[in-house]
This record gives structure tokens, sequence and C-alpha cells, in this order.
């Protein structure tokens, strides 16, 4: 079973060196929306923060050897499944991200961990769950 | 450019009715891992909160006439990208869930909102930048 998706649009991150995570990241770049989808940025507002799922587009194909991997900042070895490495099964990866402005089909964003060109997969408003979360 | 993915594993949930959104749910079932990628399970701890990923496998194909739907609880009119529709131009759902046990290849989790059989395309770390992010 196989499952395709399309980009909506691209990445545009003038540097080449990007942070290793969203949640340490200040980088200003541009969220490029392809023009049969900008329709669907209606309500997206400055001051927002948006997730953004991604492909991981140059990620190493994944091989049973990288069912375990060190993290990228420790030598902790850690199941893919907890860890926000590239190379993962399916490589989507997941940031969350500041919309400073909207101009158009180009979305303005503080907050980049993606390369240039990174192809966009969707775009979800960020909520929070704030109930209380315990163990069972 | 179309990008393929496979499901890493099925949701099972016993219930026929799923609540709206994870923000809203109480709901207990299991994430049942395909056996080649149990090994990434790894570290998946009870009480955990962890990302889903997951395919809206039975969603209306996506038409342009989707750019702005009514949000499921009220009679607002949004862009999609500003809505967890699950008519989408990639039909990606993402939900946080708790994680109650795990044995073998099942995580037994709080919280679903996806249908019994979804495919489950990646599972991550449940992360939050406390830092203060305010518009520019």
């Amino acid at each position: 079973m196989t499952i395709l998706f399309k980009p909506i649009g691209y990445v545009r991150n003038p540097h080449k060196d990007v942070p290793r995570h969203w949640t340490v990241s200040d980088l200003e770049g541009d969220l490029d929306i392809l023009p049969e989808y900008g329709g669907g940025m209606a309500d997206i507002a400055v001051g927002q923060r948006i997730v953004v799922l991604f492909h991981f587009d140059r990620s190493l194909p994944f091989e049973p050897e990288h069912l375990h991997q060190k993290k990228s900042y420790t030598d902790e070895i850690k199941g893919v499944f907890s860890i926000c490495s590239s190379i993962r099964p399916n490589p989507i990866g997941f940031s969350v991200v500041t919309v400073l402005a909207v101009d158009g089909g180009r979305i303005r964003v503080r907050g980049l961990d993606m390369f240039d060109g990174t192809p966009i997969l969707d775009i979800k408003p960020h909520t929070e769950d704030h109930r209380s979360h315990e163990g069972p």
C-alpha cells in the first residue's frame, strides 16, 4: 500500500546552515505556496503560530540500521520514533513557525529549520491542549 | 513531483464515532506498529505525549472548492490551511496522544481522533517550545 503526496509549495531559506530544530530557531524565511493552493491561505494571520509538515527530501533512504540512531546533539542512541532525525521510515518533518507577514502566495515566518527548496506538504493551525495530561 | 509514503502501522480504535479533534478526546485505543518498524519504538515511555502523523484515508479527494471550508463545529468559512479538516491537498492528519502502555508492537494511547484502521505514517516525540513567541 502506497500513499502519494505532492508539494503544496516550497521553503525559501537564504541560510545554508539551519538550526537542528525549530524549538531553537529564530531563522526567518518564506513559505512559497503554489498558486493553485493560494486560496487556502485565507485566515493565516500575522503573529500566529502554524504547523508546517514537509518532506525531508535530502535525507538518506531509511534502512533497518536506522531504527536506532544517535541524537544529533548528544551521544544517546534512541529509537527513531523518539527522535526528530530526518532519516525516518516516512521522511516527514514537522515544525512550528511564527507568521511574520502574508503577501500573496508567500508567508514570511520565523523559526525555520528546513533547507532552502524543501517541499511543503501541509500547513495547519497550531493548537495546544491545555488540559492536564498525566500518565494513566 | 510525487512523494511516496507507506504505513508504518494502523490505528486500532473500537469506537465508531470519534471526537472531532484530539484536544477534546479521551478515547483510548492502540497504535499497532508493523513488525519491521518495531525496533524504532524503543524509548517510547508510559505517560509521554507523542505526535502521530496519519493518512486521512477515508476523506474526499481534494478539489479546488475545498480551498475554503466550514469548520466542523461552527458556521465559519476558513481557508483549508487554517482548519483541521480531513479534506486537504495532502490528507495528512496530526494528533497528540498520551502513551498508556507499550506492549510489543502495540502502543496503548489516550486521545484518539482517528477511525479504526487509519494508516499511521510517523510517530515523533511531542516537544513544545516554551520561549515567548510574539508577533514581529
